[in-house]
């Protein structure tokens, strides 16, 4: 090997690692619903999320890499299905070899696409068919992320004028937040979470243990979603944008714990998870643009406000079971928007991607750029759900019968319950 | 560092990330198995991984290496006992330096004969002793695992014939299988599982959200697994082994899926996990030899089928706790016949070794040499075993007594519940 | 890049790796505590670990780490506030070019500091106010770990003098150990732990589960403790020292269990896990230095000395909930003592830290040395942890109510228990 084969075959193996620890981030949201969830729902829940990752991993491989990355228009990829073709393609950093062909950049991206959408079915937890899953999983990972995706990443419209998101605060985690929102709204509330006056009732997760560990399991992944992104290891540069995703991720943790303990009176675990899950969400756009004590701040930032909204979305009559909304599209926005105020010039420099912030001098421009790439993104994709899922409910319905969500997903749709020994007479005791 | 020294540490640090994946798998081990089995079995269940880890890093670095990989015979390797005098060995792509001296190849390989010792154990779950989980450990570490692996990786006579086994369907996962079949067999089928008219009872898992996480975990060390086997970071192509990988489980996970919907009549998340583990141990043989779509091609048969094998063995009397014969053995087996059916021309010139298959115009030779491996390898790890545990039968028993079984190992065996606060009337109320 | 670039970026690589497998040792703990401790406590000891890894995020970067490692005096550092300034710094190996400015390096060495700070916090488990975590947390932070650290890796006297302690048994682990026990003895024994005549009953932990994957995690996230405390991929020497890593631990498990056989009459569970800790704290300073067979010595002895210290301080009235003390403060002396038996010529001229042990001719100097390092370290740490946590029992008090220790701090500190469909009566039928 020369040195070429060399410095490109050393970046194959970030990236193949970061992929992998991007994958793991499937093993994190399956925990962390499962126990922000009830029992009689949580073999369904965890299990989910490996038919989620399944149906990405074929569906974005044989059409969503095409769109998302292939040659086309400012709109969508059209070349390199079954990636087939794309050699080089948009990610001139890492080995696209004979051999390689992409591999590794695909199950990269793969892995980030399997990561939108379980943000997204996260807002269909507890109620939804399972056809539902799988009909609308399809089309998200067709049309829907690869869309929004190309956009910003794939040479699109948004990325022509600069758009900064680095690892994804809007493709990724705004895409699948908007469509759990849609989901959350046209499957309405779980039964029980609202009384007549309309107050919401609180319905615990079944197991912290497992909630804490999906968060720290996604925190970790993070460092490949993140300092993957930079799809190199020259200059030692993904390392900093490691260090700005940790100093964001524990200022979210300690704001989301006291906005806990300020305004709800206890030092909630679950608000300080997703305070760590939003402060994250929030760093991704803007990791790589930001100065050290900016990430602090956006951090702090995400996950104070994540808390509030979270509560202030509950009283208004929204069921979101996990928060999917809050976390991922509320610090979606605020991480977006956070480099249109705090990229700072020497990183921007480096990056080579849109303008500085307009805490550094670079005027309204950058922000103004950021804002358009929100309000775009969530509007197509506000539009394709409700359509989508507009359809399937006035079809095949969106959510399973009263009588099968109150025995629960795990028998109804699955015909087991995740805990029998809990949960099922015949099996309850010790024989 | 020269260029060449450079090249040597880049390969070494794939292959130890590699090992750390492999090793990783003991952890998915222990939550499938743990959460496919009882309350009252869970610490013991779980904590056999450790102890098979414990065992198999001292066993195989004392002689299961050097009878694996060292110079011999067509049949045993005869030198390097604890791994000294093995420079350079039958792996010249990775570091041995003198202050590694092999210690990576060493520990990447104590993972792969741990993961065999793991699947072998999970036949005996439930009902066998401890000292035999340790007595027929040490035998199959020392003679059975080591054999195989010598005829097919270490330059035996399955070698020199041109075998393709790139990660271990027959070494790894079949002679786990194989040795679990006989453990089986030989301890007969748990309390209950049978009625009189010999019809099987469900004994089902007690916590599914384990067995999922158990099932990602194993599927994220199965990138070590199979593009770790590369042991090379050259061309890229650890990224291709790691993409036919990753489509190979995905199309298990819905194969299973959607025949657990028609032959079942529900999508059962337990049947789903095993079909992503039958595609991946199917895809271990041939994930360097097959496109792409041949990897989705192999998974959803092995994933299909081995939800149709799982039941058939049990309705034909066979209690095997965790599916293990089903899941490594038939799957194994699908695997690595499949290299003599895809194994593609390009992919075999590249990695070198055996022939193309029969659909690519190479006839039936590779198909016959798999098949001799099969056969061969089968009934070499079914003979000792047989001998060995019929040994162990006949003299201290291979099972708990009745009493132990029913009142479960974890205090019979080890003295305490693993759930003390839901098993043991002593600790159940909240103090 | 040039030949030196990628020296860089590859040993950087190594690095970031090593620090995320350091992170995910947050994972274990939370896993072994939660495991090890009742359910009515679950959410807040798995919690914590995300509280306490966050609080060492934010303040090793501001503070911590300038103490540690840079330039100073003998006793402790005082530059580099913010990381800001030390390039290059005591770590010549890894890329420290402008952009990366040491990131790299301080998410490695933050991940050691919240381990240490992990260990200190587990002699206050289920008893122990929020409030005394966060404020001693941050006292530990920046003034214990970091001037211990400073002694013996950041040029202070303990290096002067040429202490071995590779990866850190007194650094981090010692360290943290004896903080715990300080914890233990001022907070006094849990309610219910002792009888009036002194005998302490089982307060057995609620999941062996998660006790033994937690164990996993840590023996796993260990391979980057120890292995990536060379800050380097040349010569393939990490590969040697995860070995080291491996043999011990594997022969820690076994002695544990064969301890409490004997001991015991039982195959504990959570007494192989916690050898397995001790083998690996043990090996933590000595992974560098001894040879192959040495490392299983100390391994088997650290697991083994372990089983029986954890049971002889509990019978001498001290109530270490998860054995805090024995598993890392025994192991820790044990482990930092070995290598002046057991330093090898070869690795020690090779490392080039101290001298020879004395069963290698080298007599007892360097068993001097680090005797020295041992109880210079521990009176260091048992004195500022006494004066802290004194002042704080004698201001806010260290200890919840016995009404809330008997309710559990899950509801008492956080508001909403772990396992509500346990332990609520609320929530316990299914609706």
């Amino acid at each position: 090997m020369d040195l070429k084969d060399i410095s490109y075959a050393l970046d194959s193996l970030w990236v193949i690692i970061a992929a992998i620890l991007v994958i793991a981030m499937q093993a994190g949201f399956a925990l962390l619903e499962a126990g922000s969830t009830r029992m009689k729902n949580s073999g369904h829940v965890a299990g989910k999320q490996i038919l989620s990752f399944g149906l990405v991993s074929l569906v974005f491989w044989a059409f969503g890499y095409a769109i998302t990355f292939g040659d086309g228009n400012a709109f969508m990829g059209l070349h390199g299905w079954f990636v087939s073709g794309i050699h080089g393609g948009h990610s001139g950093d890492i080995s696209f070899s004979p051999l390689d062909n992409g591999s590794i950049f695909l199950l990269f991206q793969t892995a980030f696409a399997a990561v939108s959408l379980a943000i997204a079915w996260g807002g269909f937890a507890e109620r939804a068919k399972l056809v539902v899953y799988v009909t609308f999983g399809i089309i998200f990972s067709i049309i829907i992320y690869p869309i929004v995706g190309h956009w910003i990443w794939g040479g699109g419209w948004l990325a022509e004028m600069g758009m900064q998101d680095f690892a994804g605060s809007t493709v990724v985690h705004l895409t699948g937040a908007i469509a759990a929102l849609i989901g959350t709204l046209l499957l309405g509330p779980r039964i029980g979470k609202f009384n007549k006056n309309k107050t919401p009732n609180v319905i615990p997760g079944h197991n912290q243990v497992y909630t804490v560990i999906g968060g720290i399991v996604l925190w970790i992944g993070w460092f490949g979603f993140n300092a993957g992104s930079t799809v190199s290891t020259a200059d030692g540069f993904f390392g900093y944008v490691a260090l700005t995703t940790n100093l964001a991720a524990a200022a979210g943790a300690l704001a989301a714990m006291i906005m806990a303990k300020i305004l709800g009176g206890k030092a909630d675990i679950s608000a300080m998870v997703n305070g760590v899950l939003a402060a994250l969400v929030a760093i991704t756009a803007s990791c790589a643009f930001v100065e050290a004590w900016a990430a602090v701040v956006i951090g702090a930032i995400a996950g104070g406000v994540t808390y509030w909204t979270s509560i202030y979305f509950e009283k208004k009559g929204l069921d979101d079971p996990v928060y999917a909304f809050s976390v991922h599209g509320i610090a979606g926005i605020i991480g977006t928007l956070s480099t249109g105020f705090f990229a700072s010039g020497r990183l921007v420099e480096y990056t080579g991607v849109g303008d500085k912030g307009l805490f550094y001098g670079g005027g309204f421009h950058q922000l103004g750029v950021q804002a358009l790439g929100v309000i775009a993104s969530g509007v197509f994709v506000a539009a394709i759900s409700f359509v989508v899922l507009f359809i399937l409910k006035k079809t095949i319905g969106l959510r399973v019968t009263p009588e099968e969500e109150i025995s629960g997903l795990d028998i109804s749709e699955h015909g087991t319950y995740g805990y029998p020994e809990h949960l099922d007479p015949q099996f309850m005791k010790v024989d």
